[in-house]
């Protein structure tokens, strides 16, 4: 496995295996099981697998946990390598942006709804950073969590938009054995809060049988879920809500393929986690 | 030659020859010289030439000459089939724009000079739709003319903070035997018109020789070069700047590679025309 931290060797690398097909799983770093599912898939239909570790500033807003964001770069490294990865690249800041940048790339729209409402910038952050990536390692597929389904829906539209050649593959939520979908930022939950967090994937399972009855309206499904969380010690939520996928669209009929999703804030942990439900009210476990 | 225009066709030429170098020269058509010198350029340097001709509706103002820029595509497969071109890519804008974008892509410096100034999102157009071209054509090395000196200096930067895997070549500006710079535009001269423009080039000629005398600072050249453009029959120019290249930052002294250009509006057709000198006076032939 190499490790490579520069663009000169990363593009010789690319270079000198043109003829293979590369699967890619961009990354934070600090993985967990999602990740390492993400990574599987990559080395079972890929002939090279490589994963990259930033964490990316542009996609932090000012109030969040970029400095404290968790990072363990030689137990990645370790997972990394007895997962099948080829090549890991950990570019630095001055690698990815070595002077401002002179051009924006914004989402106009989607924005309003889940994550977008409370984090201003986040996606373009986002999608500024993995159109750089991309363009790095160019490869035929990508593989994304579907626990973060609005960055999902928004990377498949940018990649459909803007004609990139990547293969956008949404792989199902891992989850502890608690229900809780896994995350890097979960050690900031204490023990009390671990045990709270369980009515999280629990309400949503609760939303998604009362979507596979068709008993129930969009709101009507909505008011029950969140009653049902409530009723736990869980005293508030960020968000809950319920939008066709991948559009993320308000909905009142439950005739399409829809997103069940909500966002809790702990002390020092914002956690989400969402269900996407197909027009037959059954769970997808992949998208695209 | 094939002429292709759909999205799956051309991604299927692409796969064919994804072991050839590829040279890609960007146009919207109704070629001139200019665009043949590009051509031939990419024919010699490459194993296959790729074409496009789109009028992009993203690159023009709501006063601009969307509608009325001029088209044949008849003479334009002609001369592209004459000189060597191996495929021609003609979208239609339902290709190029199936919906409506909702992401915007902008250029954030560097648009207050030049024609920046008079062409409000131009350039945020250019790099847009050049991104989903450079990303379904996948060329090795694009090609653009040095008349068009901020687009290629804009469309450069663009290329390496977003890390796109393509060389820029910019070649030198193809001339009239009256010096007017060749330009699909050049139609809507009158003769009175095209005997008044000849003062365009002698103009900036005249400025490339001040500078190489060393004897006037940046201020001193464009006064001068003013004055002689205006002691012509012309009684304006929409602007004349001395700037860094490609940078296009304001200067004062003369000590680096510099632009001096200008655009003139005529009745119907608004031209431009630039020579870019390096730090010991001589006028450049290409860029990268």
């Amino acid at each position: 496995m190499k490790i490579i931290d520069n663009l000169k060797e990363m593009n010789q690398e690319i270079l000198k295996h043109k003829n293979k097909t590369i699967g890619y799983v961009p990354t934070m770093g600090f993985l967990h099981d999602g990740h390492l599912s993400l990574i599987k898939e990559s080395v079972k239909e890929n002939e090279l697998t490589i994963l990259s570790i930033y964490v990316n500033p542009l996609q932090f807003g000012p109030n969040e946990d970029y400095e404290t964001y968790p990072r363990d770069a030689e137990r990645d490294k370790q997972l990394a390598k007895e997962n099948g990865v080829d090549i890991i690249f950990m570019p630095t800041n001055d690698v990815m942006y070595p002077k401002p940048l002179t051009f924006s790339l914004k989402v106009t729209q989607k924005t309003d709804v889940l994550c977008g409402k409370d984090r201003p910038g986040h996606f373009d952050g986002v999608v500024t950073v993995l159109l750089k990536l991309f363009n790095i390692i160019q490869p035929k597929t990508a593989y994304f969590g579907m626990k973060d389904a609005q960055q999902l829906a928004i990377v498949y539209s940018f990649v459909e938009q803007f004609n990139i050649p990547v293969t956008i593959k949404g792989l199902e939520t891992i989850r502890e054995d608690s229900g809780i979908a896994k995350s890097s930022r979960n050690v900031y939950l204490t023990e009390k809060e671990k045990n709270l967090a369980k009515a999280i994937p629990e309400s949503l399972m609760y939303g998604a049988d009362l979507i596979k009855s068709k008993a129930y309206n969009a709101t009507e499904v909505l008011e029950k879920v969140k009653k049902k969380f409530l009723s736990t010690e869980n005293e508030n939520y960020e968000y809950l809500e319920l939008l066709s996928f991948p559009d993320l669209e308000k909905i009142t009929e439950l005739n399409s393929t829809v997103i069940i999703a909500m966002a809790v804030k702990y002390k020092k942990a914002r956690l989400i986690d969402n269900l996407i439900i197909d027009q037959n009210g059954n769970i997808l476990t992949n998208f695209n």
